[in-house]
């Protein structure tokens, strides 16, 4: 019980990525409510040593532009008390619309990310 | 609510696994009793279509040896109605012992997988 | 890592709920299809015995009719090799329409729960 | 994907009663060092309201001894920007060593929980 399980890595990561959007004034409810959606596309981890249960960790999230319809973030999962670097991490979204289509993503979350 | 979240593919990619290896009588349990452990260093999962609540799916795994104290598992997601590809993905395991030290996969295992 | 985490046990849960309403001709998908609803609005579960990594689990799930706009679902879970019996549990559902308003469940659900 | 599910609640209770223990000087891992578990054998939970993508959640958590081993923890769930109340629930754990016999619970903890 004292492992934690692989899949959550990728919980976690919803968490910086989310958060790294709220820093920019952004929320993933306020683009969906512009009729834009980031659906997960592709999602990779590299587990270097486990994170325990009670671990306070850290989590590094960057950013980068792909195309006009497509992001990546990169994560890195730190454990608090001695930054030991726990794992690594990306996801690649594409940006749609609501009927699943290609959606541009607005200029200044591309800027930002560029 | 009716799209399936994207970790818990890494959750069946599990089923997909634990079931391969009870087809070759072998259990992670049975593994640990022997002192064998095989925790995910790496997992990658490509997302093509989305599964939607109640879809029943079929997960197809394969297994092979990438050294005596390494596997890796391949993992493909099909819709049963229509055999659509929904995800595909892997996952790479190191052999442990309990102590973390590289454990030799047992010969049988290694006979099967290579 | 052995032992299944408590949370869990309500995925399996909605497994059973699931799998019952499908054996009935229904599914999640149909009923969301006709604008019918069902969020789970309480949820309870009493852990005898942990169920472990491997373990081959049977859910028994029974459904009765609270009201016309609202279900509650038991479920039993038992150990497959030698049917002890792990833990009980419950789900209580609203019946609503998209709008959240009450949503009078069809004849042919109220007659099979009742 | 914009109402959570309702299984998580369970998780964000972990997540309370951790930091609840924590702020009293102890972890789950430092209670598992001395050989004391606490495993849930009871778990309930009352959806009120659905909490949604990027709402910020506070978790009131609250614990109170049962019995020299047997702890409840109370949880409720608020919505940050209104202090709306989505959620109220509790969880039960026994106190037991790592044999699963009845252990019970240090000094300390049950003067604080008292």
């Amino acid at each position: 019980m004292s492992v934690a399980y692989h899949a959550n890595y990728f919980i976690w990561f919803e968490v910086g990525r989310s958060e790294l959007l709220r820093s920019l004034g952004k929320t993933y409810r306020n683009l969906e409510t512009t009729g834009l959606y980031l659906p997960v596309i592709e999602a990779r981890c590299e587990f270097r040593e486990p994170a325990r249960y009670d671990d306070l960790l850290d989590i590094v999230t960057a950013g980068s532009l792909v195309s006009p319809v497509r992001i990546q973030f990169q994560y890195d999962i730190f454990r608090q008390t001695d930054k030991f670097h726990l794992a690594t991490g990306l996801t690649v979204h594409a940006s749609i619309n609501p009927s699943g289509k290609p959606f541009r993503l607005p200029q200044d979350i591309q800027a930002v990310l560029a």
